[in-house]
């Protein structure tokens, strides 16, 4: 496994994932390559530049400023909004050299796959889809840093049209950041974070929005305590943001909602049976499962490629 | 508004709610009555008296010892699971003086009234039903602490039957632990707590069941992060104690549960349509409240007494 380097990474996007993966290259892996940021105009990332995250700036709407900025790029990182794959991969691949590799970040993977095909055409052999699994509370490039990936999950998936050297490289950059790379089809990826992070926000803020539709809305806010704060936490989450997801990851969000509606179907009925051993046993079955969970440190480190 | 003080007061059930409301008469409040633990055993609660958190102990099952324990009690409270409050009370009545005021500290309220009467007849007039909001992770009587209901709510749903003294008398004496005191009736009460706890509680348990159905759980679990952990949380509670808790509360709950399932339903159309304005416009509204309760405090501090 080679080590990673680059002469020129262009990030377009340049906020929490993007920053954070310009630190993690040149403070924590101390690689010396150009960094470029490209936003919607020049100061849009004026910021930073003056945070030393990136080296210079170039406006998306400028043809020259894109074309010198895209000239020789070893890799370019898409870090914006999922919405925005399309029409960024469309707007850069006339200047697009055809040694570079195009990775993004986008939470979602079947549908970054399909406007990679509408944008690029044969050229989506350049595209290696990723997804890397961090974030906080904060975004911005203010809230970028260099150790935001340690230790976290970067999930790759390669198309069939990609070179397995590409792949390779994309995966090695992200390494690099100290995360483990993992990789999957998109169609399992869509499927798991359907499942572990799309539906649960699904579900968080629609417990709120029942609350507010009902006339003692003040009085159950007022007695809500530690369980309603943790099942909640995600519903102030960015709604630009999970609507853009909602929407990007339609197909696999559904069958999910609809399994897990179909189990609430199944507590529904024990509940109105009083059946206690089946709810019983269902809670404890979930109960021992995510303490398990938990007791692997939540999250489990690990650099095994799942089955593609 | 009189101080509270009390002369003997009766606890059925010495764990983290009973323990924590002597230790806070005692250490807190600096009240010199006696307490008296009682417990299936005299053993059971011997560890009580071992860390002076009650003065003497006495079985269930002894008839005498139960009639010297109740006898000249000014105040009983059952800190048992709450399933256990029509034996409990049908077992302690022919030991009752008639001047004892009983309480209680069940997570549901309308079942425990019903228990109530079938097991005191004319008598639940002494029975002020009540219900400290408070817990820790941890529960018996080793984590039992004096300042466990400085600022926490304690719900009063004060029977028909009930003497405006003993329920004055029962909320000062969870003022002088700290807590605010406020009164609703029962059927408010359950409906509040199914919808704020109850109703979380049974939506995480069946997030994880819904999981460990499907064939790749590891790989989901793999890439759970902060969103599953926080909304799972409460997916580690006791089996037993949500499973009491679901079928006391069966009607508010199913009620609850038929509404939320009204509004996944129509989230599920939202995302179905790809009705992005839709779904932001709810996401947003949730995220608003939900930062407004966080900005509150999560908790509010209040001594308001709502509407009964």
């Amino acid at each position: 496994m080679a080590a990673f380097s680059f002469n020129k990474l262009v990030i377009f996007g340049v906020g929490l994932i993007g920053g954070s993966l310009a630190r993690a290259l040149r403070e924590r892996a101390g690689l010396a390559g150009r960094v470029v940021g490209v936003g919607r105009s020049a100061a849009s990332v004026q910021r930073a530049i003056e945070l030393g995250v990136i080296d210079e700036a170039a406006a998306l709407d400028n043809d020259t400023a894109l074309s010198n900025a895209l000239k020789d790029a070893d890799i370019v990182l898409l870090a914006a909004p999922v919405a925005q794959t399309e029409p960024l991969l469309a707007r850069l691949a006339p200047f697009l050299d055809a040694r570079t590799i195009v990775t993004d970040a986008g939470s979602t993977k079947s549908d970054v796959v399909a406007a990679a095909k509408r944008a690029l055409g044969a050229r989506v052999a350049q595209f290696v889809p990723g997804h890397p699994i961090a974030g906080r509370e904060s975004s911005g490039v203010d809230a970028a840093l260099p150790e935001l990936y340690v230790d976290r999950n970067v999930v790759l998936c390669p198309l069939p049209e990609n070179a397995a050297d590409d792949v390779e490289r994309v995966a090695s950059m992200w390494r690099a950041t100290g995360a483990c790379v993992r990789q999957m089809s998109e169609a399992q990826h869509d499927r798991v974070f359907a499942s572990v992070s799309h539906l649960p926000h699904v579900l968080s803020f629609a417990l709120v929005d029942q609350i507010l539709d009902t006339p003692d809305a003040e009085l159950k806010f007022s007695f809500a305590a530690g369980g309603f704060r943790d099942f909640t936490r995600i519903a102030a989450s960015s709604p630009e943001m999970w609507r853009d997801i909602c929407l990007a990851n339609r197909t696999a969000l559904l069958a999910e909602l609809d399994d897990y509606t179909a189990v609430l179907a199944r507590f529904r009925a024990a509940i109105d049976a009083s059946d206690g051993a089946a709810l019983e046993a269902a809670f404890a079955r979930s109960r021992v499962a995510r303490k398990e969970w938990q007791e692997r440190g939540g999250i489990k480190p690990s650099n095994d490629v799942a089955a593609k």
